[in-house]
């Protein structure tokens, strides 16, 4: 169950309101990279964590400190938003810096929020829960959750050097640490597992038997006029210690398609039956 | 640019058609842990490609195989429909085998696709290209790979599971080994690049000036009720060897939020101005 | 900042578990008449809300309370695909109430989550962010909490009405009080502040000179064929004080809309221009 | 059955056409304020009205008059694109004003729609028609319908302020009168079957047995350091008569939620079984 | 301006209510197939239309009576789903057809809009309207119009095969026979422009130093392994008139793309820079 | 299966990047009238063909084509946002060209993909493969094909308009070119089955008994103050031959329709019932 404390999780200070860096910073809110996603992402994968229940803690805690990374970006969204143009007429449509801003920023900052956050990433595209990647698979779930993590501390860096308002390089270099912590601590989950080695390949309780073994570590070359480009990958022992990596040029090893003719009454044209 | 065989990359053998088995299968093209995705992912990762152009080489030469997989897998989906009924007329709704499978299929199957495979999951929902990651960081697109390659053998581990066709496990069985595969060569990436201590944290170019770094190798419990989970990530020496793991409870460091009074003009409500 | 206690807001029994009620009690997760919605929608409002805190502080107390709300119904899920049958094997196949088990759960609950919960509603679509209402004014806004709770209220009920199990029962006759509250709430918001006479028409700030009022207590009727329905609409005081209701068959006041030639150089057919 | 008029519902006039406005009064067309979404809720609502017919011939004859307006407001969005640039060559590049217009007008107007209006919002998001809430319930529709109309009268006051265009504001405030009759008409009908109280708890028809009433008008203090928000909530009789408002902290009623072990063969880890 | 008739504008009988064709048939409504589609794209066409104002007579006339087509569909899906099972509960659960028909009907049309038609498509997924294609130039919108014609045509014969209840197959008759028509008139605009010869290629409006006609009537096959398929496109003159067929193996005539190193503080790693 | 030869179809140059028209190339990728929807709608139609296996041989070889053709745009995307602005700090925001570039283009370019291609439109949104047409039927399909280059070939010539950099307009006339071809070679099929007699009504399969013919060839004007509009589709013979063009005003041919009371414990409001 969830409570809540009326303070920010951190401070959050904007000298130079900038309706464009409102925009860049809705990103971190409702896009791919942002903090609804790793939100949802942890809580539903605590919700059907099975084995070990630390992991379900582990889960949990860190959902509930994304959502407070939610609410102190969604109040610096605000701040950036307070002294936004809320009109383009004569005047203003002939000054080109605020044209410039009118034209750049949100329109929905203006028309549809009344200058506060959305759920929402910087192109204005709400953020679907699709994202939220939970397979009841422990390894799965970790590397879904640093590759989050990565992807928000890029975002992170990126908006760090945007922006040039000292309040806002500060709250970013908050979240660039949390970030940091953050793929730590889900990698950590996997060397706790026996690393790679331990893990791979995802899922490890695939039976032997399911698998055409024959092609596991072998990297398949589909170009046509470049060789396999060599590294870990090409030669040497697999990650998981299993097996030995090898290349080959890709080739066909099945059949020609063909479905034959449409049946009669399923829609198709005459010419087809 | 891409070139075309006439044959299937593998073989696909369907010996006892089921439009059920139809509708699971379709997650393997149109879900987020799908072929689509992969063959989409890798490519756009290729065509952002900076720095060592061998990466290119190797994302492009994936991206050609996955849409290979997507071309078996639309025919092992075609083929599972051959026999699916097209009406539910009176004798048919009384057969209860029947009426479960036509409850049960995807009813665009024999309506909206002629009996043949759509870029759809199994929910029947289409691929939506937001899950395309590419971030241009090379450390977050390897583990963004590497998680599409775990959640697609976790998938392809729980289809080998239900169904009981010789032909759907064979071809099941060279997915399974061809993701054992994908997940080891995008790994072996970060491997050759130093493994966890040298690419993390990632991005590993952001300057040291713009992460608060007393945040970054802590462990926050945000629990009001429970101890933090101890683990790999609560002491000991960070993954990236920058840091030394610690936990603390989470706290308040921010203001309480506060937005005043609404704009005049700005379409509130009297009361908030 | 928000804070976690480790046991659940309510009670979650699951007596015998139904795959295919764990597909419906989605619906109330990431539906549009779910708790996802309600959480995220007073989470944004409250990061939004200008004016009077109290009301700042009321909808962040909710929107904690629906976060609750998810979790247990995320395990409640979890507990009805307990027994799901993970296989379509030839014995299954030919029993008629698992075939229709099969082929009626949500496919993605074996394949893509591990039997557990998914931000996604009784038809598999994820739930997306477009239904957080937040427009910055308080009468709009508790307006749409209001909606969001009578479809939540019609929801659980239509669910209590589906199933027998005791604990599912238990379970949703506390969601359909919580949801009688909350109801009441946002409306008792309204109240507070005048109630449809102090805050109709919304926004209540708009200037009366940007409002041809000529047309704003008007029913008009579009029917070719009938009389305009007579009720509360049609006649007496408005709902706001302001005007007297009248009605009048519907007629264009416009102009007959022509956009001429299209431009040379447009993209559009030589004999448009 | 519906039928046409050649003529538009009311005149349109711009005088000074702004490809940025036509951006914004997108919203107006395809934005969940806006007319496509009133005409198909309206309309999908009369499809499912059951009860009193009057109330389906209400919707059906508002239903018709919102595809009215989308036809007058799709005829503004092209009249404020007629002098769209069609280039970014040198000499526009360097005009800061054309360049503003270029990077702020939606690109789509030039690149898909041939100068005309399209069914997206501004932000260029395509309408979606999950956005259509129809329950088949009067209450919770009626609460909906006055919730989009509030959401739009929000949205049309603030589009007045943006532009100076007369004609423009003239066509705004006869939308901003319709939505105010609107809002009107929908609250009526609550008012016409007893107001708050013979409407609430909406469904009204939900058995007392099936509400855990004890929970029913309680607020729930999530807040860990404030005290409850005081208001019309928190004392007194509920809006429905049916009880009296009182406070209390919320706190955890349940289990701590375990799944326990992963099945074998079900794609987990093997350290998850 | 549009009004509308109480009358449906086609007859709607259904002697079998059936919930599995009624979740059919939400195809022909909100399916990319159905009529929330063509009415949308109809009207939007019409108010883009430039050029001879025929046209959008034309168009307006058929979108208004696409609106009468949701009207008569939506009633169908209400009264098949008159006898829908409400409840799950042990009796219900144990009679294979009852479970098969739970299972296989909409869940939502119990759940979310109270036995009546949803803006959705046979899948539950809602209609998008990124699916209005409407682009300003004549010849595309014709095609595209056809193109929705044909694919509804298909579909309404397929539900057409599905049924054996005479009232829904009276009624699909009627919609095979509009669409027939439909198709008719849309590919009548072309012959009335000249056919194939006067119409293509779409736009006609490009000039001919905008194209690289060498490579416009050549087909190119990509296939490594299989000859070119022989057709009216290998050889002959073209359907414009204008060149002559020919066919040639595909071949790269471009570089091998390189982007280069990573920008220093860009968020890449540092081994791209 | 595919395979990938490292030089792209057609060269690539950028004389001067411009961040703007990067957004607007987007279109051509990831808009419904770009690369991604072809590619995928010719393969995906490939792998359900039936009847004539030439047919699948055309579709999969222009396929393959179009995979190329996201490539070297994908390139042309990238090098275009060679010279993006990376910051936002002072000096920048007060030069007029540096705000309305950073304002204009797609700020995830900058934050999300590293200055490279993604597959989304102009506006940000991603492609959503809803829009691949495939329904097993010829007709409809190569109408669909037609459709879509016709709308690609719309969309190049726009951007060849927009554009000045020579190595752009040389890229974008081979791509209008190809347009050129792939019109011709779709509609190519149906003059190769009969033209619009032998291929029309699509589909040309449905039996004359499902179809109620008197309503097969009538225009139904529903306009309420005008004439139908006069062409060929009003008199005459009709395109296939089988009936003669005429017309007449709309008027309702069924009931009023009506569900009568709603069901008791269906959450419907008492009123209702």
């Amino acid at each position: 169950m969830f409570f809540h404390n009326s303070k920010l999780q951190y401070e959050v200070r904007v000298e130079k309101p900038n309706p464009l860096f409102a925009k860049m910073l809705q990103q971190a809110i409702g896009g791919v990279e942002g903090e609804i996603r790793v939100a949802m992402q942890y809580f539903f994968q605590a919700m059907g964590a099975r084995g070990n229940p630390k992991y379900r803690d582990l889960l949990i805690a860190t959902a509930t400190e994304e959502l407070s990374h939610i609410e102190f970006l969604g109040h610096a969204v605000a701040l950036n938003l307070e002294k936004a143009p809320a009109h383009m007429k004569d005047e203003a449509a002939k000054d080109p810096v605020v044209a410039a801003i009118l034209g750049g920023m949100n329109p929905r900052h203006l028309l549809s929020s009344g200058l506060s956050a959305m759920p929402v990433n910087a192109n204005g595209v709400p953020f679907d829960m699709s994202h939220v990647y939970a397979t009841g698979n422990l390894g799965a779930d970790m590397l879904a959750n640093a590759t989050a993590e990565a992807g928000g501390r890029v975002l992170a860096s990126r908006l760090y050097e945007l922006t040039d308002d000292p309040g806002m390089k500060d709250m970013l270099s908050f979240l660039i640490a949390r970030d940091t912590m953050h793929q730590q601590q889900w990698l950590a989950v996997i060397e706790e597992n026996g690393g790679f080695e331990g893990t791979l390949p995802i899922p490890n309780s695939t039976p032997q038997s399911a698998e055409a073994t024959e092609h596991s570590y072998v990297f398949l070359n589909t170009s046509l006029d470049k060789e396999a480009p060599q590294g870990r990958w090409t030669s040497g022992p697999s990650l998981d210690g299993r097996g030995q990596f090898s290349m080959r040029p890709a080739q066909p090893m099945g059949q020609e398609p063909s479905l034959g003719k449409a049946r009669p009454d399923s829609g198709a044209q005459k010419e087809q039956m």
